[in-house]
């Protein structure tokens, strides 16, 4: 049997061709890969029955299943996926600055790829695929752990891919899927020091601690997201209606989904009202101030205000001024995004400036924070950390630089 | 007693207030430690040969007792090094990049602090002040844990820093000093989540390894350096010979310091007896090759490939071609710094294409990859792992970003 360690290193040999190939070769790659998934949608899809099947006799419940169960639109939607990537720019050899020293030497900070980027993920097939097209593209090696409720589907998803990416000449070991599930194999995983260059846990609280706690190799957090919406005094109360209900119920169950909303008391007695009409069939916790403007406010526990519902449920808070309403995120907030609805110049300058997040939004929906919106064409996760990457991560949080200096024989003296 | 967790909270607490201070209160702040420094140079100075003395008499080599030890002029030269940050430019608030989304969004990439940096340290009492003045700088609470041997001249120069920074305003927990350094307060230090945004353990390898163990704080690591000169066949051969003097001799004791030497076939008969004269002693040991044209150099074991030296030795190794170069630097490169000697374009844009190092120099020193050489004005440290910063790390890399992201009034659909 091929162990961990093994897989790693097809995943590091073949990452050096991948840093080296041209653009337009990971682009054709990417095409040939999107064809053969359209083309193997039988097997693909047949290997899938088989996880939604065991996972049906499992016991598992209806919402996961959802997510692991793919049919034609979504094998095709990964196809189309991968089709936007080949038509991205290629970020590396990027020079991202350069420079003389007094002395003659010139010096070029480049953008280069990252090696084996490493992603582990919980049910959902269409992250092989995603993940694996982005890797492709900023030149790394995907070297991936799905879990084990969708490895068929991983694994059929994979093969088409490692074909697709051998017929454009690049190497199969592209992307590497490994087949051991257990406990203990995910530890193995996350110490392959040398051969992993950056590790992406996408799940839940349980898997990042798991990640903070074993891993010796470099990573980076996709973390959970707490937003907040304040409403400023100066508030445009329509607008801020309307921001509310979009990043509450557009799509509740995403890290980005507004989870709480602070109000300011001047507008309050106005706002509250309005806000509880539109949010019909959203259930809403609140303090005691929120709850005497508006009886259908149930009580808040502490443990509200840091939750991440992920759900149609809301914390609501009232706060004498700006200064509270920035405490208050403060201390509960994740470091996802946080949103002001103001007219008042100062207002949000101070939001702005004060509120330590990753995306800080004035007047816009906290839905926002994400790669597509930003720009980028398509993101490997949202990063709550502050190295490396802050926010959506596309394909440039993919890479490193290096420095290449060049001289006519300088030396120190 | 203070705990751990009440000491980090104080530099939490500060690190709020430095993110929003003005650049022009920093380096007032800067300037008034700078001159209590100089003022409390007697005190300063009783409090190190205190240590100095301790460490005599457990029989410390005089190797650490040198680098603990401070005079006069040392004290002025921590001074003189924060005038020199204070002169830099405030990396706070930067727009690094900007641009519109077809609806509207205004998006904006802001520089802002880290928050809370710490630095885990050994015997070098400068580290206090060098620190903690690119810290403050950069708007971030500088929590520092230096070693138990140079605990009271720590104290003497933190001491000086918080007074001084007191005195312009900003918050005397700017700096932090731990004053316990047991291993098991070393743990738990690097596991203080929430409170520390960057730690920086600046020592040996097993630091690295205890941090990599045990850490659950963001890191960044600061490596060791095998870097080698690579002298290509159409080398010249004159400003080899000055490169590999420089790099090996100037200062052996440092990270960027040349510890291998590879050299091609083709002009190794030539360049080796020159080498071997000009590195008059220097300790060289080499494969058989090159043992076969200079009879003065030792046999290398394969332990010597991997080993960084940091002394008058050099290993030596002659090989075939470029590729053989190139396989040879990519197995035993620690990531540091990579030089290439040669008047071939087609070698120098191979090389620095497919050597995986922090900074690839063409013709010019190793001993150039440093944060003063680069331009940066001073540095932390030099990162040899690819996430967040590579290579030297001046102020900018004490910093994050933050999405500012201005709407109208914008829903997602």
């Amino acid at each position: 049997m091929t162990t961990l360690g093994e897989l790693g290193q097809r995943a590091k040999q073949a990452s050096r061709a991948l840093a080296l190939a041209r653009g337009e070769q990971k682009d054709a790659a990417l095409l040939a890969a999107g064809e053969l998934l359209v083309q193997r949608s039988q097997e693909i899809l047949a290997a899938n029955q088989a996880d939604v099947d065991r996972a049906g006799a499992a016991g598992t419940p209806p919402s996961a299943i959802d997510r692991l169960r793919l049919n034609p639109a979504r094998v095709e939607s990964m196809a189309a996926g991968l089709r936007q990537v080949a038509g991205l720019a290629d970020p590396v050899g990027e020079v991202v600055e350069g420079w003389v020293r007094p002395n003659g030497l010139r010096i070029e900070k480049v953008r280069v790829p990252l090696g084996v980027v490493a992603i582990v993920y919980e049910n959902r097939p269409n992250v092989t695929s995603d993940a694996a097209g982005l890797c492709l593209k900023s030149g790394n090696a995907a070297f991936l752990r799905g879990s084990s409720g969708a490895l068929a589907s991983n694994q059929a998803i994979s093969a088409a891919l490692r074909e697709g990416f051998a017929k454009a000449g690049l190497p199969e070991d592209s992307v590497v899927l490994v087949e051991g599930t257990s406990h203990e194999s995910a530890r193995e995983f996350m110490r392959l020091q040398g051969t992993i260059d950056c590790l992406i846990p996408r799940g839940g609280p349980s898997l990042v601690q798991a990640v903070l706690e074993n891993a010796t190799v470099p990573y980076v957090i996709d973390g959970d997201g707490n937003c907040h919406l304040y409403v400023d005094a100066s508030a445009d109360l329509d607008m801020a209606v309307a921001l509310l209900v979009n990043g509450k119920t557009q799509r509740p169950s995403v890290c980005n989904a507004t989870e709480s909303l602070v109000v300011h008391a001047a507008v309050a007695p106005e706002f509250l009202p309005k806000a509880v009409d539109a949010l019909a069939g959203v259930r809403l916790v609140g303090d005691e101030a929120s709850r005497a403007i508006s009886p259908s406010i149930g009580p808040a526990t502490e443990e509200d205000w840091a939750k991440e519902y992920l759900d149609l449920v809301l914390s609501v808070r009232v706060v004498e001024d700006l200064d509270a309403a920035i405490s208050h995120i403060q201390r509960y907030s994740s470091g996802h995004t946080e949103a002001i609805v103001t007219r008042d110049l100062g207002a949000a300058e101070r939001f702005t400036r004060e509120v330590d997040a990753a995306a800080v939004m004035v007047n816009a929906s906290t839905r926002f924070t994400d790669g597509e919106q930003f720009g980028f064409g398509a993101e490997i996760g949202i990063s709550t950390q502050k190295l490396h990457a802050r926010g959506p991560m596309g394909l440039r949080e993919l890479t490193t630089t290096k420095y290449v200096v060049t001289g006519t024989g300088q030396v120190r003296t």
